[in-house]
């Protein structure tokens, strides 16, 4: 069996843009193979009767300043989405719906169209424009992707089975059945992974 | 005035234990004055509507190993209470009504014996042994600090305080007005002194 880390990851969530920032400056360095794991973590807070820091007024105030700092810090591009919380249910569903060799691409898009250059990606327009940079059928995108009761039913089941596994928040890390949750954590899940 | 960080505590919190080691060590290399602040952070909870990690089940079990992975890193000797979350609310008190030439042996015993020694501090025979360590007359610990409506006011109104500053959980460091929560942000907390 490959060794691997297991990544559950939502657009939605700043810290987790800051994570894959640091998945791929660490992949340029090292062999290591991240599994990136599509859930709703709106639906995995529900799930689990957890109200998100986007709704509770100082922690999204906190956030703000914390995720601008980590960046920082980082030496990543970060700009807080001045809609957030943008629902990213459609791209979420997108990225179960594309093609394998397009995936990556279509993680740092979206990533950065989110975190990185404030954009409204739930204007069609907009979003239509970045599939394309994906070199994704824009059609078979917007009438699979969001449509498909398959890949509905995929994105639930997969934000069940977080749920199943304990996981309540994203980022989290995976690693030989333990978690580990926030991108202060990548360190943490590194170790485990190199036992 | 003096340049100084403000920490806001409450003994019932794992993390703070971790942040008080960090802060510890910090002392022993350079000269930075911590001001403790006591709260009551279930009050704090309570006055923002936040539902505590200790009552959020996968929550609860990843901070027990969270703290683990954290000690084990630092170094610091770290034992999960098997009572946790006892109620703090007396050794709170008592922070408050000692002399402040008791205070830094007392946060060392009072944390020791909540995160390091697994002790019920809810016992009184217990707690009678800890205080009297700190050389602290018993009659007047247990008639005043927590009876007296003045130290019971008191830790009220620093929680209250904290709450209207937009502090939302422990620990939180206050640098130049601005919040730095949990014990990861030390660093940062730092960065923002030594600006």
């Amino acid at each position: 069996m490959t060794k691997s880390i297991d990544f559950y990851f939502d657009f939605i969530s700043p810290y987790t843009y800051l994570a894959h920032k640091k998945i791929d400056l660490l992949k340029k360095k090292k062999k290591i193979i991240f599994n990136y794991k599509p859930i709703l973590l709106g639906g995995l807070h529900n799930l689990e009767g957890i109200i998100a820091p986007a709704f509770i007024k100082p922690k999204l105030k906190h956030m703000m300043s914390d995720c601008s700092l980590i960046a920082k810090k980082n030496n990543f591009d970060f700009t807080w989405n001045s809609k957030f919380p943008l629902n990213s249910l459609n791209i979420m569903r997108g990225y179960i719906f594309i093609n394998p060799d397009v995936k990556n691409l279509y993680l740092n898009i979206m990533f950065d169209a989110y975190w990185k250059h404030n954009m409204d990606i739930s204007n069609k327009k907009i979003l239509i424009s970045l599939v394309e940079k994906c070199k994704i059928n824009i059609n078979n995108f917007f009438e699979d992707a969001h449509q498909n009761q398959k890949i509905k039913n995929e994105l639930k089941n997969l934000t069940k089975e977080a749920h199943n596994k304990e996981i309540f928040g994203a980022p989290t890390f995976v690693v030989n059945n333990k978690l580990f949750w926030g991108q202060d954590r990548l360190e943490y899940a590194l170790d485990e992974y190199n036992k």
